[in-house]
């Protein structure tokens, strides 16, 4: 129904999950087609069934060009897309895109950047895309100019999730960043540890879901902002005031939240002279638990939607890849 | 075999594990036999049941008195030996022994610890009886003077666990407690996480089981002490180390132990105005991994055995109880 305007099929493959957007030529979003399938699924199904499933659900032709970001490029995903080392410019990973031979399909993977520090090595797969969407103006709210695209001076970002990432972002040069386990300790601790006993009624499940307005989010926010070095005793606490307290379950998570949240955010802020200036890239709740968060931390913070990032960042790959954007290649 | 000398048995009753000693009246463990019934093997076999299994694998005598401290006095436990709050003296935690009625032996509980603090509750059971041990002056290296068990002013102890607890204790007075989620997060960390696909060929249920000596763990360790808020970025950056530089699995597991307990430490530990000085109770590798960790803070250690304190204070407890003593009982 869609497929006479789509020019691109952008693809975000992540460890437990599936996207596709078919995207205009205006980046705008036709369609999306999304699933469970993550990198384990694409192992076991293969990743070219299940990205020709998703495009036959979107009615997609073949010939659409496919440019797929996150772990579908991991050493355990489809092809092996190298990581770009840091310090990296944007245009050096939308250059460094991996082509999948022999299929039949047009399809690229973009590569994930790595820091190869000793003591702190990192990586990431799938933000730099949304870095790349950010850097060329997500639609919603990205403090760009009206230069189209190119990025005034140094930025601090925060993408949070499974293993939030804080990126320190010079033009279109990635000059360092670092990843933090906060939500899939979330997961963990919520699932497994001893605090699912004091989380009752929370679907564990659903990741994190609870409300910035909680008075008892806000205090432990503040609390571990405060003081983040004192995650572990903070992490026992919760089940104590379960104990001692009768603490709810919704407030134990909400409890949870703060304490990781801030510790993140204490950690990653860079406050520099000033008040610190955040480029937020999330949707949803996340998005209201992390703006709360970093205004707590007196952060001035501008949100750019995670989805439209990820959408912008690949439609600017795509346009700017060595065989030539999508335009190019339907002729 | 052994019943004509054994005045008590003492039982350390936790989450996941049962040991039943049986000790003569200087308190020297003469048997022991234990398991895997922790709290929620005794909530399904039948607490009675469980215990007169371990009493009879050791032919004790059912007139022989049983003093357990642990889950068994929980909410969930057996009979629930409601806490004790702070500040406590450790007499008062003896006095408010609880029995267990009509069941034909004679059996009582050791309540726990309560800290009631509204932004950092905390609770401890079984923690108190090795406390009390300690106080009672601990056969192994127990800093207690030569006056039968009074102790000269205030210490520091670590008690390292599943849940660690850091206690202030002036003489026989508790006066604070923190407990830290360290252990519990190892082993959800190497089974659970995406860590464990870097904990290659590192037996996940065996617990913390790494070789202090391994530069590893001490590098990971002073990188802790110096900055312990890097936690949740120094736990993912394991994993980057596990994918850049190809960390072996035992490293990886000495890299996330040295990560824990380096953060737990540098948290928890009071330097005062000189050198701290922290008593460790504990046993085996985790007396050893602990012992390196408080060093490399410039703690002086004394370290006390952590069985050996379990039964200095049941022991203690089973002297002094309302009811009386061990022998007066058994005349």
């Amino acid at each position: 129904m869609t497929e006479n305007a789509a020019v691109l099929a952008a693809v975000d493959w992540g460890t437990s999950r599936f996207r596709l957007w078919l995207l205009d030529a205006e980046g705008r979003a036709l369609a999306l087609s999304q699933g469970p399938e993550g990198l384990e699924a694409g192992r076991r199904l293969g990743f070219e069934a299940v990205l020709r499933d998703h495009l036959s659900r979107l009615s997609a032709p073949e010939t659409l060009p496919v440019l797929i970001c996150g772990m579908a490029g991991s050493h355990q995903g489809w092809i092996e897309a190298p990581y770009v080392d840091l310090p990296a410019s944007l245009d050096r990973v939308a250059e460094a895109v991996v082509p999948v031979p022999g299929i039949g399909l047009d399809v690229r993977i973009v590569p994930g950047l790595a820091k190869r520090d000793q003591s702190a090595p990192d990586v990431m797969r799938g933000e730099e895309t949304q870095l790349m969407g950010v850097a060329a103006g997500a639609p919603t709210g990205a403090p760009t100019g009206a230069n189209g695209g190119a990025m005034p001076g140094r930025m601090q970002l925060c993408l949070p999730g499974t293993h939030s990432k804080w990126v320190a972002l010079d033009g279109r040069r990635v000059e360092d960043f670092t990843s933090y386990l906060t939500g899939e300790l979330y997961a963990l601790l919520s699932r497994h540890s001893i605090l699912r006993h004091s989380l009752t009624g929370v679907d564990a499940e659903a990741g994190i879901q609870v409300d910035p307005d909680n008075p008892v989010f806000a205090a432990a926010l503040e609390r571990a902002l405060a003081a983040p070095e004192r995650l572990l005793s903070a992490l026992f606490s919760i089940r104590a005031a379960g104990l001692l307290d009768g603490l709810a379950g919704v407030d134990a998570a909400a409890r949870l939240s703060g304490v990781l949240i801030g510790a993140e955010v204490a950690t990653a802020l860079d406050r520099g002279d000033g008040p610190a200036a955040v480029t937020l890239v999330a949707s949803g709740g996340m998005a209201r638990l992390y703006g709360a968060a970093l205004a707590a931390a007196g952060a001035v913070v501008t949100t750019v939607d995670a989805d439209r990032a990820v959408c912008a960042g690949l439609m600017a790959v795509a346009s700017k890849d060595a065989a030539g954007g999508p335009a190019r290649r339907r002729a």
